[in-house]
């Protein structure tokens, strides 16, 4: 990769770099994260964001964490731990991979509880560059048997960024078109620029142009309009939090497009790792979903676009029920069709 | 009308004075035509838009236009008369109000052909003010049909501007909401905000907070969440051309947001005056579609973002197919259901 999207300099000593995606397209920029604090910082604004990628900003966000424990003794260094881990949590409330990175190094340490501070600090180290080692192959994973559903002349149409830039490898949803783009299947794709924070025009754009995938940007609102006269014939997306029946939660817009995918007969698929499915959960209506700053939306381009005290809501996600996806692409295999005893079979849950 | 979106100043060799929509809501400031070139740009760059306004923009336009009239003969007027009109229709193809109100002027002139060129000029000016003053009664009466279909406790959705803004009048869907609030009938209303010029946003969302309506802002991707999270019960949406069958061009974004609502139950209305109908085109499929500059996507608040020399697809209307459409209000009544056999009963044609 050209540039990584998320990258740790050093031993467990070290610091973190990550590009910052608010500067994008502009300007491709490296930001070094030396604590804890930065970290929470730049997952809570957005510096770096996607499910995978904030799995693997979660776990160096412990090892940086832990950097400052300055007691001795095994209980204090677990204590240190739950306590980083604690606040890391509270950084975004909806992409699980933020929680199952935390309870990995969790689990991690525990596993090395009887061994020095020192070592259970390289151990921690160790564990989140393994999340982002895994990261990079389940991507890969993820685009071979997503590459699989692409067909010549296909018109694909995506939401948000499922990008490289979203994981710590190739992407999720983006990965399919990248392996498809590889085995020189021919199709284009509409991009929608998702708002309010436009991760589609700045971010997914960018990177497929960077591929020399035929990409067009379109508003949020000219997707049906495309579905019905540009012959849309597929839908890839990512997620931030599956429930054990498939109903996936992703960026406010995708539910919309699915909505109207069905109305149009298209397949919807949803692109995401083992990492990024909650199975505590029965149904989509569990997801907790977060709800962000009016600003983003009132003057999220500089000059102020509404009026005054105007009231907003801003909810980031949004939750696509099963039955309207066609498939889920996993590192482990297609989900298909949808529902919890396929999510079980396939996961091996 | 505390401002009025559109009036003119003084006899038949008088000015037209519109606000200026591009500045909302940060600056109501009034923009002085006096010419046909600039109303042509204020209809072209949308500081005054909607179907109705354009409509009364246009009358006022062929009034400017004959100003510069300096020949003599009742000939030369009408030839002059021809190529003012045929170069303001120019300015945007999809809102047939343009066209009617043109073709309007010019069945005026040919009744008063017999007379003097100065009087021919006042029949002009008297024509465009009745367009103006015609719109007026027929915003109110759209008000008082819609106002029939909302209920008490209603939770309302409305896309782009179809307000006085939009017209000569109270607007279109928003005298319905203004008439319903008149009639003390407790609602809210949510607003999308209608990218890529944020008419919703700046426009919509500042005549309903003048108007004390409670309302809502949120971006275009919200609507179908809103739907399903919280309640939407009913949507009113102007229209820019309606075909003969019902299916109703309306801003982009329109069609997506009735696929939407047909997939959740909840009642689509369109409200629009006699004049949007084009009885000439048997379906939507004939209406033409205006596309618009990439810079409005991709640098419309200033900064760049987008990636340099990213595609873009920007149709600037969709249609709303009749099936989609609970009913349509117009000032003759409630079209419903919307077929071809209403459309023409309901308007006598």
């Amino acid at each position: 990769m050209r540039h990584p999207t998320i990258i740790w300099k050093g031993d467990e000593s070290g610091h973190c770099e990550l590009i910052d995606q608010t500067l994008l397209p502009g300007r491709l920029e490296y930001v070094e994260i030396r604590d804890k604090e930065a970290m929470w910082d730049a997952i809570k604004r957005l510096a770096v964001r996607g499910a995978p990628a904030i799995g693997v900003a979660a776990g160096f966000g412990v090892v940086l964490g832990m950097q400052e424990f300055r007691g001795d003794g095994g209980a204090a260094f677990r204590k240190h731990l739950e306590a980083v881990a604690d606040y890391l949590a509270t950084s975004r409330p909806t992409a699980v991979n933020l929680f199952w990175a935390l309870d990995r190094m969790k689990a991690r340490d525990a596993r090395e509880a009887a061994r020095p501070v020192a070592e259970r600090r390289r151990a921690l180290h160790e564990e989140a560059q393994a999340i982002l080692a895994e990261d990079r192959e389940t991507c890969d994973l993820l685009g071979r048997h997503g590459a699989d559903l692409v067909m010549p002349g296909d018109v694909l149409l995506t939401h948000c960024n499922a990008g490289a830039l979203a994981t710590g490898g190739s992407g999720t949803a983006l990965s399919v078109m990248f392996e498809a783009r590889n085995r020189g299947i021919d199709f284009e794709v509409f991009v929608d620029e998702t708002r309010p924070l436009l991760q589609g025009a700045r971010l997914t754009a960018w990177e497929l142009m960077a591929a020399e995938i035929p990409a067009t940007l379109i508003c949020d609102n000219m997707a049906p309009w495309a579905m019905k006269r540009r012959g849309v014939s597929r839908i890839f997306v990512g997620a931030d939090r599956v429930a054990a029946n498939g109903d996936a939660a992703n960026k406010i817009g995708t539910y919309g497009v699915a909505v109207a995918a069905k109305a149009h007969g298209i397949p919807f698929y949803v692109v995401a790792p083992s990492s990024t499915f909650d199975l505590s959960l029965k149904t989509g209506d569990e997801i907790p979903i977060e709800e962000r700053e009016a600003a983003e939306i009132t003057e999220g381009f500089g000059p102020r676009t509404a009026p005054a005290d105007c009231r907003v809501w801003s909810p980031a996600f949004d939750v696509t029920p099963a039955e309207l996806i066609a498939g889920i692409v996993t590192e482990k295999g297609l989900i298909s069709p949808v529902n919890r005893a396929e999510v079980a079979r396939i996961l091996g849950a």
